[in-house]
């Protein structure tokens, strides 16, 4: 039997919960109507980081007194912007002009990129308080860093923003930015029990941002709750938040038989559960079409497209092979073995599959399917496969973690929803209400 | 009536003529007999280039004692690698960790990269003497820097290889660096009278250059000869060089109508020229060829995939528009306006097309049509349209620029051969055959 985790974010504020317990939603109501001080939330927010850093590794950096100076100057002035006085965490894969910025490799110690990536400058402009840098694998790769599960520490936390899913899910702060190409937003948050989001590659400019794979790099959001990310992802972009509370239920098609490697049985019943969640709420389950793709086939299309770019994007850093993990050079050299012509036949391969999926898939919403084969595997080694994300990177489609189930042994297994091309906010609705769907069962 | 322009580089090394007229073949063979020292011709070079530069403008930055350190080192040692010894001018849109690095912006005025790209990595690691950054326009695209035509001081020398074209034509370093991403190298060549060339994007990775598209960059080499860059290329990817002297008559179709816009009619002559010589050292020519792509169709093709991607790669300079030009603000514009459907669907035509054309000249070694509409124009507020180079571009396919014509008051005309996907090689030979065809005329 699947459970329901406990979802440290829903705690009411009005219970006088922690600051550093409130969602991304209800930290930003409560700034607003100065229920809570900018510095409250960090300090509450340090201390839970205090306490809990030893045993969860989440953070590459931190930086107390830029933060705190920052939060006070905040408090000083008017409260403006929609992300104001909210802490988040960056992943360490992204530049920031007053923070070390490593890329998870020992190449980079020390390393202070001359500018903050774009997204960096939109966190501040908006009025977000940096923490720090949150522990990244090795060039958001293979190799991980120190971070463990906070839901059980002898578990990997999956990668590559490993510390950005396990300090929002140890509530050390409401969000996190995160990077993915593989599955490195949607696996992490799904080892660690929170929601993922990873946005149409292209919404975001990802300038500053050490890139893998620049055809299937995309940026992520990690939060606690779907309509944190739906805010934070506006918030960005400076758009109107997508409305998440009143949304009509979706149509989901419910991809049980992927053929993308086997799944743990705990995760076929959460499946199973998040289905029947959402049917008794009023979505329209499809379960069976036609001439899909073959998903296997699509993951090697990504597999190709990533190899080809990776081997390209670390060009020099390969040139010093002796500071460079075995997978990550295995990595580089089957990029050399992808001919180009390989490689432009998998970028129209992947059009053509997504143009195919979707004509399929007419009048679906989002596609049901895991997250991950299971939940997060024990040991620190590995960060677990990237298997059940691959096509939709690939395709260029925009994909959630949804949170909120369980194995009966308490570890988090998160269901995956992957959007229509472009269709961001769409997903973020769909998500948002299969969220509410699951809290009901 | 067409002349043929002065080659300075085929200067007969015999005849003592100065070493900074050496084409790079030349100059690679002086110096493994000892018959010039690196320092000798690093000294003639700089000389040159003393004598000159007021008047041309080539360099971003020049580092004398740095080049001359490294000049005597080289001669202390042993003759090894395959450019020992060869100053290079290296466009400062590449990033070396030695020098400052501008990429054409006030933005990035003192800006010193902590690591060279992995092309100026190769260049040094090959035994090549950096003498200083080249010219570029504004983050490689519109906006001219200083440089002026070398054959024509009140005319453009074409850009945004601007520097590079103007230091090789005029004989101040036998090769120079250049990038393309439109019609950077294959434009300025033919303006200068050189030999401009762009390799099938992802031969070289493009680590550490700044980009401005990721799908259209590539990485362009500048000489004055064929032969040259074919040695440039090979020593480049530590391959053995291809034969371009003993090479049998390629097939070429000669493309007239290309729909691309008015063409000068001293280039017609040119083209026919070209044409003509080609077929009397034994070429064969074909001319028509039905189901051809439209040409100007896959030039809008471009523009779409290069504003889309430019909006991206320039977010974070964007933000401080006071230090754009106008016209890089426009192109960042468009690129917003460019939906990410238009962006996918231009880049399945231009996978469609670059299928479709190489069907249709099947048996084709190489395509010969203008390098640019005539030749370089009046004015240095400008550097010419780069309507020519964008359907090759987008289409991933490599260029070459063939110099050697001029018009009849002697400015250079600059005829273009493009390469089958991925088969630089024979676009190298045909080049060098095709040289040698107009030295004959």
């Amino acid at each position: 039997m699947t459970e329901h985790a406990a979802a440290p974010g829903t705690t009411d504020t009005e219970h006088n919960a922690p600051p550093h317990t409130y969602s991304l939603v209800e930290a930003a109501r409560a700034l607003s109507k100065r229920e809570v001080t900018a510095s409250g939330l960090l300090e509450s927010c340090l201390r839970r980081i205090d306490e809990r850093e030893p045993a969860v590794g989440a953070w590459e950096h931190l930086d107390r007194e830029q933060a705190a100076a920052r939060a006070r100057a905040l408090d000083a002035g008017p409260a403006t912007g929609p992300l104001y006085g909210i802490p988040v965490g960056v992943k360490d894969i992204i530049d920031t002009c007053d923070q070390p910025t490593r890329y998870g490799s020992e190449m980079y110690r020390g390393h202070r990129p001359t500018a903050d990536a774009w997204i960096v400058r939109r966190l501040r402009q908006a009025g977000a308080v940096i923490v720090g840098k949150t522990v990244t694998t090795e060039f958001a790769y293979f190799s991980p860093g120190k971070t463990a599960n906070p839901r059980r520490p002898e578990h990997t936390p999956g990668g590559s923003s490993s510390g950005s899913a396990a300090a929002v899910a140890d509530a050390m702060v409401p969000a996190a930015l995160g990077t993915q190409t593989a599955a490195s937003v949607i696996r992490p948050a799904a080892y660690c029990g929170v929601v993922g989001f990873t946005a149409t590659p292209g919404t975001f400019p990802l300038a500053g941002i050490k890139g893998l794979s620049h055809t299937l790099d995309t940026l992520g959001l990690l939060a606690r709750e779907v309509p944190d990310v739906a805010l934070l992802r506006a918030a960005l972009l400076r758009k109107a938040p997508v409305p998440v509370t009143d949304v009509s239920a979706p149509t989901l098609f419910v991809w049980r038989d992927t053929g993308l490697g086997p799944t743990d049985p705990a995760m076929d019943r959460a499946l199973d559960e998040a289905a029947h969640a959402a049917a008794r709420s009023g979505a329209r389950l499809l379960g069976i079409r036609s001439g899909l793709p073959s998903l296997p086939d699509v993951a090697e299309v990504h597999a190709t497209v990533m190899t080809y770019e990776a081997a390209r994007s670390l060009a020099v850093e390969r040139e010093r092979p002796e500071l460079l993990s075995p997978q990550l050079l295995e990595l580089l050299s089957a990029g050399d073995r992808v001919s180009r012509e390989q490689y432009l036949t998998a970028l129209e391969d992947a059009s053509a599959v997504r143009r195919q999926l979707w004509e399929r898939l007419y009048g679906v919403d989002a596609v049901l399917l895991p997250a991950a084969p299971g939940p997060a595997p024990h040991g620190l080694s590995a960060t677990g496969t990237p298997v059940f994300s691959r096509p939709w990177q690939v395709m260029g489609l925009p994909a959630l973690t949804v949170p909120g189930l369980a194995t009966s042994d308490g570890l988090p297994l998160g269901v995956q929803l992957v959007g229509r091309p472009d269709d961001d906010e769409r997903l973020l609705a769909a998500g948002a209400w299969l969220e509410r769907a699951l809290r009901r069962t």
